[in-house]
């Protein structure tokens, strides 16, 4: 694809502001640990496989600049960068396999000089952006096989290219499809609270010429009811043991809503999105964001009254049970998930 | 109550402009009926129950100036402004009951001079808002009934004091069941794209003190898991003799998740909403609504691409199986609705 999300550019993270998107397309360098921080929390970078990346380069931002010659400071200092990033956003679980498989490099090198271990880290925070553009691939060809031609498609949130390096998880499965000559049409949740339907999705796949028309997030079941829709695709943010797979607010009333249209739901995500140390959804942490976000759009026009109580989690659970399969890098798992996907992800491989 | 959506003042209507709130209240006056065709349209005044009145009113209005001495010419003209004003928008049944129930008053008055015709057509148009406030006040004191202390509800769009005259129907039943001393916490979807939940329906309970919680719309399925809600409650718009329901769009989603979940679902909504010449949902127009609904926020910041593709209905409809009860004026009507609409409403008096 033509676009990437994040990269490692002249000692700097680069980014796409996409709170800035659709209106115009910036890249930003980075080159602070803190400006990171802030860069995941506002989400100028989110979407949970980017943020695996933003995990490795950001552990690489943390400790470039930090001069000492034992592995004792150094791994301390390391691991306060670790908790720091890891303070940023709660539920994605990619943030975090991407920090503590840093860990994991530095820790292997602990005998070496620390200038060979910054860059056996800088390597690997390189290596999982090598990994993720190849497994959202994997992913799409997986998924592809899914897609009848003239399918219509429902998704919500962004789990495309920029949510990813440069592919998408989701909506590669979309693009794969289409580059094999499969006519694809995708109806696009705008996915209030944040929008990044509307000025994410639609944008992305506008520009990738495949037809994508937006719906009010109140308006899937009529859709649904009209047999407009196909398959439901979201991305992941967490998936546990059992397959409970936490995602955008709004992700679980799409599988409810296609259980009642009868209507297969798949969710697509990478390896690095399943966290098999948590048996089920009463494991993942939601997190809650700013009333802002719900009584104002964008954090500029005003739409509710100024003392508006507001609750406004960022992402629900979808129950397994409501899944009729996970779109991974390895194959499209099934029930039952608690045997399937230790059986195709291994026990320690993702763990 | 202390606001009144509609009436007529100094000869004219009066109407609060709702595309201001909540930001201002702010009341206009209307002398035209090209106005108040454009104050419908853009939902200056909305709301099933304030559109029966606003026609009855408007139909006074179309006529007051016109000066002629033959019932036929008189006639000629109201029936042109029927027309006009019942192309303004095609969903909401009330709009239609009340252009039907001045053309009746007038029919009956034809022998009448001209003079006397125009007075009676007035006094109904008041007579409908007289009857909307009564009507309004009995759904509250049937709906009531349902509640326990301490329910937990959950409503879209506006059913309350903005959509009628002085009271509302699913707000009137909260209003009435807090006075007979019973606590309840409402929740409150946003209902994108033009956010009456959280411009209107937020704004509105907390001038009359209720404990009221602004969600986005995507936020219901997991309010619902964590068994925060006991009832759903929404408004009509035209409900047909099956008892299939056309509401604000999401409210279908709302219904599909509260079955899934096991939580009741009650429509209120008076006699002038129910439409028994439609057999089913099959025969409800659902109004298309401009893109620019969908693709700004209240047309002024733009959240998409500028040339996405947008689909834009206004309602959705509710399948009757999906309905725990539709509380009425005239009682609470339980399955099955074909037979027992008919029984409880009668067959002519809201056809």
């Amino acid at each position: 694809m033509d676009i990437r999300t994040i990269d490692w550019k002249n000692n700097k993270i680069r980014i796409i502001d996409q709170t800035k998107l659709p209106l115009k397309l910036l890249y930003i360098n980075i080159d602070h640990l803190e400006d990171l921080w802030q860069a995941i929390k506002i989400m100028q970078v989110r979407g949970a496989p980017a943020l695996g990346a933003a995990a490795g380069l950001g552990m690489y931002l943390g400790i470039k600049d930090y001069i000492c010659s034992d592995w004792g400071k150094f791994s301390r200092k390391l691991n306060s960068v670790a908790k720091y990033l890891a303070s940023s956003r709660p539920t994605a679980r990619n943030l975090f396999w991407g920090i503590e498989r840093i860990l994991a490099v530095a820790s292997a090198h602990k005998n070496q000089p620390i200038t060979k271990i910054k860059q056996a880290i800088l390597a690997d925070a390189k290596l999982i952006m090598q990994e993720d553009a190849f497994s959202c691939r994997k992913i799409g060809a997986y998924g592809a096989r899914l897609f009848k031609n003239n399918n219509k498609v429902l998704t919500i949130c962004n789990a495309g290219i920029l949510a990813t390096i440069d592919y998408g998880t989701a909506l590669g499965v979309v693009y794969t499809a289409v580059s094999q000559g499969k006519k694809v049409e995708v109806f696009c949740c705008e996915t209030r609270p944040l929008l990044q339907g509307a000025r994410l999705t639609t944008w992305e796949l506008n520009k990738q010429g495949i037809d994508v028309t937006l719906i009010a997030d109140n308006t899937a079941a009529k859709l649904m009811q009209e047999n407009q829709v196909d398959m439901v695709i979201t991305g992941a943010d967490r998936i546990a043991a059992n397959g409970d797979t936490a995602n955008k607010i709004g992700s679980f009333n799409l599988a409810v809503l296609a259980k009642y249209h009868n209507i297969p739901f798949y969710v697509a995500a990478p390896k690095s999105t399943f966290d098999l140390a948590i048996r089920d959804k009463s494991g993942i942490k939601i997190e809650l964001r700013k009333d802002q976000e719900v009584s104002s759009i964008l954090f500029k026009k005003e739409i509710a009254p100024k003392n508006a109580k507001v609750l406004n989690p960022a992402f629900d659970v979808i129950p397994h049970q409501l899944i009729s399969g996970i779109i991974t890098d390895q194959g499209v798992i099934q029930m039952p998930y608690l045997q399937n996907i230790r059986k195709i992800l291994g026990k320690n491989k993702c763990g």
